[in-house]
């Protein structure tokens, strides 16, 4: 099977082909870029040498990509640009994973509050968004188009949508902090993001209505079955990769803490990549960074009868590039940890 | 004046040096250290090299420095090792300003739940605990033994106190966040605090009951005439100083945002080391590293009708040794910015 | 007497405002950024607010300036833009200290040779570049167009000018490696710049001609009354500030270490900015961060015969903003240390 | 097959556990150390939950090891303390890989002047030092007792081995300068290592004759046929990962800088783990980071006719417990590259 990638030079990008091009099952055929077009992959990813050096970037030609004889697509586009591929790709019987925002939800309205008017309204209903640990895999045969989640989002809803569902929390209680690496910005040259800007710096931002608050809520309220509505304080802090999500939450007055891990192990017991670890221990960013998993831990406070969610993941794998390349394996049938670290 | 440094080797201490060596209004007099007895301050503290090579480290000969011509000694000081310098001290007639957490909390109840048994509960009664922004200066003339806040408290009561004590907040709902450069932990060899450990990696501690809890219930408490209990969260993250808090809170019903504005206004508009910024602006850790200013402000979320609290110090300065200048600064009348960064 | 600075928005011009506004002898009258003209100084730094709120950004109207009150300008701006200002300024009786490259060589043919043409050839008789500790104070009175020393140069001279001028140093076989941290490469809005790019990264880079060499190799030639040639490789480390150099020579057959330390005693003994440590023991950037100093040291290999010299400054301060000041200082006899930190 | 890590709470054991639980061809059964003995080792090791989660951190019983059914150990051990282990278990029939400095130097007089008295020196005869990419595979199968290249020496010799072989350098003039990672030092709890002690901080340390310098001067001198003396200056930089050489040196007269890269591609052209950049280029810690890689280029200075010799590995990979896999995998004839990234 040959899979390509459109939108190579990103962080997200790099991470799609450095596990492509490992991976057991599928060919990396194809990495596209309107800035590296026509160098060598290998030029730009110094792992590829001695291996792939016959890959070669291509433009964005859609025409040329749906006239390939690649099978899956994964796009790792900014958000506004990604729905401009999709319609082709799809019409050309490829499939699409994609890793922005544009088919992540399924209502354009609220698309619109939080980023702009959705320019193909129409593709929001053939998009299913997929948290794979939540999705039963033999459903994903047949979508052609899947919504990878966006990163703060995986380290929030994987914690908190089990929880939802079982009803042991006061939907209006959640308070969510979360600290991010600065590679969940991409590579856009802004002064912000300049190594001594962003050294030795650590800021709130996005608030009180960061992008991401549409994708979690949307998510809450569907497991919930009623509108929920969240507090979300994001974060910024001095290294590259990595996000700790803090949530604190009222739990329903007689819910013991012993059935928060009791509810997560049902629905992550034997999932590869939820990692669930004893009350008193707190998940650390390093732990993660490299490796496709969620660490994620609860923590009562007596005091204030809270219970206090603390979850890491790598954004740009968990949260972006690996949860794809999860999303792959399952909906063909490798592998669930086929190419990726557990 | 003549002042002298207790502990001197740790950061605190080594800001403490720093900032006493060029202030206008006393003479740095005496810095011990049981670690660095006999060794020049110059060798350990290159900026004194060329001004002060006379300095010499002493040992921590609580009788000597009773018998110097000191006036006042500012003990840097691990908590648990404070109490034992301050009483002979006193007696002496010297003034003291103790760094540590010894002298902090009024009641030792408290202090046994987050710390150990008070050796010298005694003292407790004559200790006063100092914001100096929240304190009539003066007010201290008189106090011989005054405790300096300390860091996380530092960040979270300036901005809390006011509007607490003006009854603009839901008390039950204050819900802290904050993440602090890796100097709060001081020197502590342990494998945690070791650069490859701490480097590239983020993770919330402490919980649910980090030790700074009493310090900042016992002043919320005692602004708002009730006990309040609240939920914090610290986080360590790869940097070396600074703290940021982000707080989030239910305001009392009718309560508009402009009134929090107004508040601070009132208690800190002429202050010199607490600077306001408007809605919408989130302080950055960057901008007070350095200095002995607090940053912050807050927002309302329209969506949950809760309002977002953010705050930045400099951990070292505002929440330590620049704060602990301050209040000698403020206590014998020398200008409030002496030697001091705004 | 009052002070402007041209060029206020980067890291360097950021340094200046910070200094002079802080200046017992100067007043900071004026601030200019073509990107941030009509916004008030204080919001882009913080610490000028609740004291110099009033000043605020002009464009760079060089008219404007000659026609001012101001007797002193600083030029913070890059390479081959600062010739721009100064020809108006000298005419209007102003004094001018630059902190670009465009009068720090007195050779036309080198600065074509390392930069480009040079627009104002002219100008470059006109201007003196200036290391104060290897100036006569008394000198710098009646020059109008002063050249303070780049970052690197800088650390390089300082160790080497002496040893040079006294003939102890064989001049064929010098060897600088020195390594940076970032903010010396500016505000640039390049890729290689973002902090992802950088943070967790180390690379050698100008090899085999960095710009800098015109201006190293041109000092220590006039200090030794013939061309030296010396290979110099620069390398980028992650952190914000400082330079270190580590520079390899072989001493004249009979010159002992110790002839090394008394020739760097006796042109710099006095000099509150230099620090000479003891053989063995090598500077750390850390301690010169935020100090103008210089830390320097130098150690003998009695298996190869050869000199290690090993030096430090921060690359903002005794680098670029500090010395300017200190050139200021001297100049105008104000206090070497005015406003500067030893 | 089946192997052992005997000292597997360090940076290199870390790394060893991490291959090694994934290599395709041999089985993880043992991991030892003192501290640990007794916990899970995915407690430890995260990436083993899931899979590996009856492997058990064992004591350091030799006795035990020795009869074990494990047929290969890897010593992560420091330096002094491995030569303990190595005899009872080559006595029982295992091979021994060591990753310390006990088994790299062939005269113990060299051991005595750099390290201490060595403990074994009946040892040092059978032992081999082995660099992979200069070594003939099938000359691998007898050894039983490998002394795996020390981190600094490997990012040296590499690039350097080939071009003293040919003849091509003055071998008096070669003058490295190198600076590395923290994880180079290990889990060592001092003060120096420390978060906010290397933080923000660069500088020259182990002048003039750091520990590496043996090892290096031996294959130097070993490769040439005659003594070899060269100048090595390492530095720490505040990064977890990563070394980066610069080694200036003369070319004999008639070298042309074209014959360095003839000389490399002839000894590594077809070697998985060796990247030769074209001139100009220069290789960057970042790239290598999670690969077992050297990236080296060369760059000649025609104003000195110096060659700058460039080149890059992750200390904890390609200089440690990579190649300490790469020797395992020719040794037993697996592909070179199992278990390892390009």
């Amino acid at each position: 099977m040959k899979v390509g990638i459109v939108g190579s030079s990103g962080y997200s990008g790099a991470e799609l082909v450095r596990i492509l091009s490992r991976h057991p099952d599928v060919e990396l055929a194809a990495v596209t870029s309107r800035q590296l077009a026509g160098q060598a992959a290998s030029s730009v990813f110094p792992f590829l040498r001695e291996r792939m050096e016959e890959l070669v970037f291509t433009g964005s030609n859609v025409e040329e990509m749906a006239g390939s004889d690649i099978d899956l697509y994964f796009l790792a586009l900014p958000h506004g640009v990604a729905y401009e591929f999709a319609p082709k790709l799809l019409e050309a019987g490829k499939d699409v994973v994609d890793l922005s925002a544009d088919f992540r939800l399924s209502n354009p309205e609220t698309y619109r509050e939080f980023y702009a008017d959705h320019p193909a309204p129409q593709l929001l209903e053939k998009a299913h968004y997929i948290l794979p640990e939540l999705t039963d895999a033999k459903s994903l045969k047949d979508l052609d188009l899947i919504a990878s989640p966006g990163c703060y989002p995986t380290s929030i809803l994987i914690p908190l949508i089990p929880l939802v569902k079982e009803g042991l929390l006061d939907l209006e209680s959640i308070i969510i902090n979360s600290v991010s690496g600065v590679s969940g910005a991409g590579k856009k040259l802004a002064e912000t993001y300049l190594f001594c800007e962003r050294n030795e710096s650590v800021k709130a931002y996005g608030i009180p209505k960061h992008r991401h608050l549409s994708e979690i809520e949307e998510q809450l309220s569907s497991a919930s079955g009623s509108p929920v509505v969240v507090q979300f304080t994001p974060h910024l802090v001095p290294m590259n990769r990595g996000i700790a999500s803090t949530i604190v939450v009222d739990p329903k007055a007689d819910a013991p803490l012993q059935e928060a891990f009791q509810v997560w192990e049902k629905y992550y017991g034997p999932k590869p990549f939820v990692s669930i670890l004893p009350t008193g221990q707190t998940p650390d960013t390093v732990h993660v960074v490299g490796s496709n998993r969620v660490d994620m831990s609860v923590t009562e406070d007596p005091r204030t009868n809270r219970w206090i969610i603390t979850s890491c993941i790598d954004n740009l794998l968990k949260g972006a590039s690996g949860q794809a390349v999860q999303i792959m394996n399952l909906k063909y049938g490798f592998d669930e940890s086929a190419g990726l670290n557990p």
